[in-house]
């Protein structure tokens, strides 16, 4: 395979005298790709029922007559001004019952059914257009599905979609309660009307409640997704591709995956490195012209795996944006080595966010390959060098990585309704897992919790799933390679219960969370051969082979034959070094790595790249 | 007297074959009482006026039948789901207007006439059954008035009730008028029916506006428990009970006291350290699996005033919670010092909740003295000890304490209307000065503001009473042992004005406060003899003895007879030295304790406790 | 010009009686002037349409006759409750859509048509009665405008208002969707009926939507305070006056200043000091009891370029405030310098609030001159202080300072609007230029930035103004100073847009900013010479001279003849230094002072105030 690069483009916003020069700059610069559409509709229908297609026509024929592949976006992530007045009930309302209006962009529901008609109509329209359009390339639905958290609505159209779906999921409202449990305040129903969305409760809901509420807004999503996919399919046979955001973890990305055929992801390092880090102060002052060195990779490995194998970084940050509390510029060399990364973890396509900076709007302030004067940015240097670099490379083909990792998005649901401490977050979890690994300098598959067999790797981590599903418990029993399982491993029923015979509840492994313990965040309790535990940390009875335990006498890691057993999170120190003993087990070679220093095999290469001095190297094997 | 154990128990969450084991079990392990009934509303009447009581009959025979004493609660805590049909409007409002929905508990507003004839309904038909029964031998009503922030609610059904409260309290609006100086922003009623809540204002609404909706409030709780009582005093002879929160200070918990026959407080020493502890980080990780070593105490002696007397626990942490940011397990030995310090402090009965650890619903992670899967938990082998230490005790008689301190409800409200300083906070203050005089080792009764006379006491403490009331002029006039007043004495009168002659206005002490200061955090005042003053200083013009000054010169304390005047609020150093003056000149022995040990006189006993390392000692004196 | 001084009375909140008392007694201690009346409307008019005017006859002719000069205020920011049943929907909504009830103070949104009604029909009945009244020797419009948050209104009468004034500027959709390029995201409307006001949306609005929003939202308050001046022209030909509050950036005062004689401020420097200043913790504690060294000067000299060269004082702090987080008493002394400082910068008279301390409402713990049991309160010593000093001084007349400092409310929006980091904000960015150039002992004049003549001044400084006014660019064109631009200079068009040509778009200056960062609070780029960047910074593309780079080697400083462009946000140190730079260039005698010492001369004095000890020395030049 070999790596091609792209760009996100707006013909709407500039003159149309301009677009061909445009398009011409582009591909010397040495792009293959271009994605419009995908904010345009009222462009395209100034008003409810009249169409203006003749300019995006002229648009997909510029670009595509200067040699650019073009992925054409469904526009429903921005109805225009007339849609309210169509579907003024389409919004949706924040936990707090407030209304999210009109006025920037993702203003509408995923559980209104009007809303989602006129989004198959648009999609409709488009995909007979350009369906088989030969300069139309792929498809992506929508844009950033769950970006300014836009997944969870507490609107009426989602009351009375969420009461269908308990009574499809429980049939009798007697079920519910029984599964539920909601016995326990009296908060029985007798009728599925009477169940309400599970905010502006006195204290918490039901955390069964809420975990449901989460499952079916993320059902919603594949829902309206999954329409939009429908129509596509019947007027076209390229791709489908939806641009998934960082760290959203509201809806299940596999479910929606299952639908399309290429994942993408939005690619931000600096604006997520303030925005949505859980890391220090010191280490966003370290990091602020470089990004977090794992965020990036563990996003590559996780789209990767949501797109089952097929993968692509739709917007790459080229300089500095806009939307984040501090907006800093990249060291130089930074979106060379950004775009480095992706390629090692097996990106398809990499494409800048975006041709040129807007003058005007929201993101006016949003860096581009071009300045707002048309003149080339500071980020057009490093694709010039990327195209270069690239060119010395052979075709890449990715090897199945020798390390498993779970991601469970109900599980982050679940943790979310009940964490039992405030610093409790099942992402922070699995990237705290994810960066030990990285450090040991050892390449990941991220794995969903679908997977029925984990083939020949040799180490499989399982940190934090809620609950057991029918499909690893499968692929856990016919494995041979080491397994790591724990923290809070399978401490819950699907319906959010404690199982009866208590966590982790691991067939034949004479293992038993008694109770468990939450800790501020000054207390690390140390374990005896150093590093320690925080945050969490389990009470276990078991009679299997303890091999590490606090100081404090308690168990941390428990084995028996290839399974093992993690009561507690580690901190950095004694992460690398349970993780370091367990691939010893799995006779895997470990390549420890320094400060921002990482490294990742890809094919027949490794790309040394260095987060401290934004350098990389890349070393044929 | 002597003391006994018990539980919370709800049969209705377990199958009723397991009932008399558990029973037996609850014997064995030394418990006398158990309480039931208090969430049960929707498992006794599923549907409105359908009732099934037999489950319950038989669960109260299967536990008498056991040797156990039966609590019974009034479900009112938690109305059915079908309630809301019957009562849409019976939800409280929060300050920012939003309704406080179903779906968890004390989903009800104090002020709306139609729950509150639901909830005498429901505790009719309850006295109705069980009355008579021999082994109920005691009443709940409710369930933790004011857990979640219950009190103050911003209802339509409460601006209704509070405009003829009002109304009652001064007849015209023009007395209103006067009353709360509306003059000053032109701010005069015509009506009474003008009258809104006091929330939502643009700026701060008129402090006699909130303090007078701050004490509609309370009245309202003692009005809901009132309607409770009267009926349960038809139908049975057994005492009644309500169990209290730690630091709620939104209701008058004397008035509340005056219909019930014994007070209890739910203990939570871990949770409440991490929920409402004023105490900085430091602290809070030293204490974190003890809790504060001075919380439970107060509460022991304030609860015992509340009762007159009678106090139980009724509810005591056994394990780790679920609903603190952050839960931690107890110290090996801590539930067995809890129960001491309980014991030591008069209560009656300590009953722990929850017997066993429910796998389903909101609390789940809340341990109980069986876990989830019924074995024991380690809280069991606490309450086995405490159980044998017990037998070697003869009985116990609290004497009166040789220190008195005052606590007064309306002046939480009134500071918390108008605090100055953001650091201002009633509870705080007084408990401070708790804490003082336990670091003296003195034994402390608190008393209530309507106390007419301090008895054979040689100290009484009154610090931040917010206006004198005449039972407390009454009893400090006749009063031969040292009284102890200040900072924020006296300072207002009743309807929150400055009185007309300054405070504190005690008669024949010739010390004006003329004006006040609040101050930073980081901020002290530095004593001339060591320690500071902090948060609060007051400006004093006095011709009385100023027997301490601050470094530039300003009096801080003043004494006349046996009156003395604080003028500041004293930091831990200054608060010690200054309380070990005033206990000196009252010949009073103080026992300085170090750290986290404590000191109680109990009978013929004293009880060490050691917060630092969870042991105890008791000593016959 | 000889300074008077006055107090704020409140005749309606003390029994007539007192009133001659009262007078004689300002009188006595060398008070000219009283105001009165901004708070009674519900004394004037109890009842709608029924007057109470004799006690105010009386109370003006008592204070007249005791030889005082009396202002008097419209009442309208105290609306009585009445009000509200005629007007119901005059009241304002919050940013979260939250009504503003009655029940304190300026509870009344500016676009409400029906409320401006009533605020010019009792400003007529005043006006007529007192217009020719010989004792009434001014007036005050309303009270405080923008106090309490309340200029930004997003109520159904301020959204109806808004299309209007869209309407009345654009004339077309399409031309309001060009200027605001509501392509962006699809937000096009075709009809001024469809825009809503910019809350509430999902994520950001469209800045050139917000910041119309926020002209017009200043514009209401220009309509309803000119509405009051043209009635009270009509009446009467007294000066009129409005007082402004410190660090109140949501109207343009200089629009408002247009229709009125005199501006005043009510400046209050402790309260000042916690509620609304930038500085950290350590500043605070320092200056806690004296102010900030610099936020005093600065309002006085904001606001006599507001008044247009007349301005007053028309609330001095004269002891501890009631309304900021904490409220120390002064230092001894504080209340004479903070006097000085404001006669010293031109002040025609400064007058302190209040006369008596009131013992009821919410600012019943505000200190006044005499205290609420009617003896003198600690600041008066220091109005006797002032008057025996003042005796001894000549007349005073201020000439043009050698500084200008160009000061616009419309950048202020602008950066609130789009701040692109977190921490940047304008008023403190001026603010900053105004500390450096004081800290150098340099006098100033703060300028509009409708200024076409900068006059004889030696320097200008013009930091982060959004766009040019053609007016300023005039100024510039024909100035022989040195005139300092940037940071963020003329980078946006009125529309804020990005200029075609890039900012800072100086006409034969080469220097463009090529693009910006934004950088966390522990970022400080070192420049060679010493200081350092924090906060933003810029990246220049200049064939111009640079004196100054930073370590990494990118421009900071760039000149050509007399233009200095400053390409980011200098630390103090840096501050000091640049600004020296300039002034020496400017041939500017610089005199720096040290720690809290500041220098202001005024006439033939220098005033030496020291904000560390709270001593003056006034010297003759």
């Amino acid at each position: 395979m070999r790596p091609e690069l792209g760009v996100c483009y707006y013909p709407e916003h500039w003159p149309e005298t301009s677009w061909e020069t445009d398009a011409r700059e582009m591909r010397e610069l040495g792009l293959d790709w271009v994605r419009i559409g995908e904010f345009a509709w009222s462009k395209i229908e100034p008003r409810p029922g009249h169409f203006e297609w003749e300019w995006l026509d002229r648009a997909v024929s510029v670009l595509g007559e200067a040699g650019l592949k073009v992925v054409m976006g469904t526009p429903t992530a921005t109805p225009p001004r007339w849609m309210l007045d169509k579907h003024p009930d389409m919004i949706a309302f924040d936990v707090n019952g407030r209304p999210r209006k009109f006025g920037s962009r993702r203003h509408y529901c995923f559980s209104h059914d009007g809303y989602r008609g006129e989004s198959v109509r648009i999609t409709e329209l488009l995909g007979e257009r350009y369906g088989d359009n030969s300069y139309v390339r792929a498809w992506q639905t929508d844009n950033e599905y769950g970006c300014h958290e836009t997944i969870v609505s507490y609107s009426p159209a989602a009351a009375l979609a969420f009461r269908s779906w308990l009574k499809e999921k429980y049939q009798t409202a007697d079920a519910l309660n029984k599964a539920w449990g909601n016995i326990f305040w009296s908060m029985e129903y007798s009728d599925f009307t009477q169940i309400d969305l599970p905010n502006l409760t006195v204290t918490e809901a039901n955390p069964s409640h809420v975990l449901d509420f989460r499952r079916f807004s993320s059902d919603q999503v594949v829902r309206f997704n999954r329409a939009q996919c429908e129509v596509l399919r019947r007027f076209s046979e390229k791709p489908l591709i939806h641009n998934y955001m960082g760290r959203i973890t509201e809806f299940d990305h596999f479910d929606v995956g299952k639908d399309l055929d290429i994942a993408s992801w939005d690619s931000y390092p600096l604006g997520f490195l303030e925005d949505r880090s859980d890391q220090d102060d010191d280490f966003k002052h370290k990091y602020m012209r470089q990004g977090d060195p794992d965020f990036q990779a563990f996003h590559h490995d996780l789209y990767r795996a949501v797109g089952k194998g097929r993968w692509w970084v739709m917007e790459q940050q080229p300089g500095p944006v806009n939307w984040a509390p501090f907006n800093p510029a990249p060291l130089p060399g930074m979106v060379n080595l950004w775009t480095w990364e992706a390629v090692a973890h097996g990106a398809e396509v990499v494409s800048y966010f975006r041709w040129r900076q807007a003058p005007f709007a929201q993101e006016q302030m949003h860096a581009g390959l071009k300045r707002s004067d048309n003149e080339w940015a500071d980020g057009a240097q490093d694709v010039r060098n990327f195209v270069s670099e690239l060119s010395e490379i052979s075709d890449i083909n990715l090897q199945t990585a020798p390390v498993g990792l779970v991601f469970d998005y109900e599980s982050a649901w679940a943790w979310d309704t009940q964490p039992q401490g405030l610093t409790f977050d099942y992402f922070k979890l699995v990237y705290d897992v994810y960066r030990g690994l990285r450090r040991l300098g050892l390449s990941v598959d991220i794995l969903p919790p679908s997977t029925t067999d984990f083939g020949e790797r040799r180490l499989v981590c399982i940190p934090g799933l809620f609950t057991w599903s029918p499909e690893l418990k499968k692929a856990v029993s016919k494995f041979s390679g080491q397994v790591l399982m724990g923290p809070r491993f399978g401490s819950k029923t699907p319906d959010f219960n404690i199982p009866e015979t208590l966590p982790p509840n691991v067939p034949g492994f004479a293992c038993k969370v008694k109770s468990v313990e939450t800790l501020r965040p000054s207390v690390v309790l140390p374990l005896k051969d150093g590093g320690g535990i925080a945050s969490w940390r389990e009470f276990i009875e078991t009679s299997e082979e303890v091999t590490e335990k606090t100081e404090d006498g308690n168990a941390v890691l428990i084995v028996k034959a290839n399974i093992w057993y993690l009561a507690g999170w580690p901190d950095d120190e004694a992460m690398i070094r349970l993780l370091g003993e367990v691939a010893k087990k799995s006779d895997l070679e470990t390549f420890p790595v320094e400060g921002g220093q990482r490294r990742r095999e890809f094919g027949p290469y490794v790309l040394h790249s260095d987060y401290d001095t934004g350098e990389i190297q890349i070393i044929k094997k």
